[in-house]
């Protein structure tokens, strides 16, 4: 019997007591899993960065940090965690991400704003170009990036990755760098940031980036809201060179209701919802990785805390 | 040296002028193409069913006439015509109407309009379901419907298609007949309707149709106008059994401005504009059927008089 504590939100405890202790037992492991424990009890964690454990110390006997969410900037620097911490990949997560990023990599190729949100009654046919003519660049080739890239790809868009470290995907122009970065922009009608947060991410989108993009280009932001400079964004909104910004994730969240980008025009707000943790999928990638680490196997999808993701 | 008239609106020969003869010239035909001639002496006819060439009589060499577009309904009964008839199947028509379908089914799928439309600054997360747990129905698998059907499969959602007569798609649940009718509507969270309009297709979508579909269900009509009875749309919008239908086609168009569709909050109305010919592919067909023609083959796309399409 081992034991694992659950250590995110009472809510995600609604969610999770259910249907994770069921994928622990059909992976064949004896597990109690608990929301409150003895620290020198426990073998295993199922963590938010947003709970309430952020010292390590006392859990003498931890075997791995099993993170819930992708997103690993608020627990990777932290020095009291020694053991392996795991990123949350998790296939229900990706599906969603894929279908967030190209509905709304569409509804901008398709122009669709000016139908929906119309206030008049002119019949103005106005036909877009086919997605082969349409460049768009993803920034950031992780699981999430890759998948979107894919996604693009497969429906004819002209896509192009960009990632720390040089990738090859197939019928994808791949590129890495500070000289390919330069690239991507430039060609980048429409840009998606799936880029992790790290020291070297923070910041990237800045005025000066901005303005290498081509005139008219299209933001979906669905990865974290440092990796955009919210003024510098806001001012190129303002004299057209970005077109629209489709923004899922923000530096404060939720967004403080006194934000410019609740009420400018340009930007559309969506809640961090671009995709979520699905619990089943999500319970059954937790439970792989406690069975593997019982059974002295490499742990999936360990965080480099040198990268710091 | 033979002779072909385009007969089409000025607007649509500003755009063919150029590029016609090109593709015709590349396909190894010497052709004279021209928008007036003494009937007796024309070979093909290029053919936009708004022409003003009506009786096709006079033409008494005529090999066919090769529609420029998709939909044949105001040419396939005219008497007088009576060499075969090609429908336009354009790839770039097929991929445009691949993405306006794509891309208005994730945007009801994800439920994009309150996020594009939004008028306040409350930050309320509304996670979808995933596609493949979203339920979609295309009828017509035709050229265009079955294309739509596979993308969307490719994106995983949970596709149906049902045509007139049986067809064998790869992933797709392929239905036919009264009963598969029955079937495809009663599932159909999202309906697209990529029928042809025949005597059997008109008003298809009635009322008693719509009450079969389930609550809250999304529609996209970018295939003809008369396959939905305006009034019983409007009449299941107003109850909510039709959350929201996105139409592009009507019975008249450009759609009158007095129309409730223009006003009503569930209706989506966008201008004739999910899938225009495009000249340099639709041009490029047309070219390879004349070609056919004179070498003696079989010409593509031959409309089925009795069938309508």
């Amino acid at each position: 019997m081992i034991r694992v504590l659950f250590a995110a939100k009472p809510k995600d405890w609604d969610e999770y007591r259910d249907v994770l202790p069921d994928a622990v037992a059909r992976a064949g492991i004896d597990a109690q899993i608990v929301t409150e424990a003895d620290p020198e009890t426990v073998d295993y964690i199922v963590y938010a960065p947003s709970s309430s454990v952020q010292d390590f110390t006392p859990y003498t006997r931890l075997k791995a940090v099993l993170n819930l969410w992708a997103g690993v900037e608020n627990v990777v620097g932290n020095p009291t965690l020694t053991v392996p911490l795991c990123r949350m990949v998790d296939p229900g997560m990706t599906a969603g991400m894929v279908e967030f990023c190209v509905g709304h990599t569409l509804r901008h190729h398709l122009g669709m704003d000016r139908d929906i949100c119309r206030g008049d009654t002119d019949w103005r046919p106005h036909v877009p170009p086919l997605a082969r003519d349409r460049k768009v660049t993803v920034l950031g080739l992780g699981e999430l990036g890759r998948e979107v890239a894919l996604a693009l790809r497969r429906l004819d868009f002209d896509v192009a990755g960009w990632s720390r470290s040089a990738k090859d995907l197939s019928g994808i122009a791949c590129l890495s760098g500070d000289e390919g970065l330069d690239v991507a922009l430039a060609r980048a009608e429409i840009l998606i940031l799936l880029l992790p947060l790290t020291d070297a991410t923070r910041d990237l989108i800045d005025a000066a980036r901005l303005a290498a993009m081509p005139e008219g280009a299209f933001i979906i932001n669905p990865g974290r809201g440092p990796l955009i400079v919210d003024d510098a964004l806001l001012a190129a909104l303002d004299v057209g060179r970005i077109a629209h910004a489709t923004l899922d994730v923000f530096r404060v969240e939720p967004l403080p209701g006194d934000h410019p980008f609740w009420s400018h025009p340009g930007v559309t707000v969506t809640p961090h919802i671009a995709s979520a943790t699905r619990v089943e999928t999500a319970s059954a990638v937790i439970a792989k990785n406690i069975r593997r680490g019982e059974a002295g196997e490499t742990l999936l999808h360990v965080v480099d805390r040198a990268a710091g993701y």
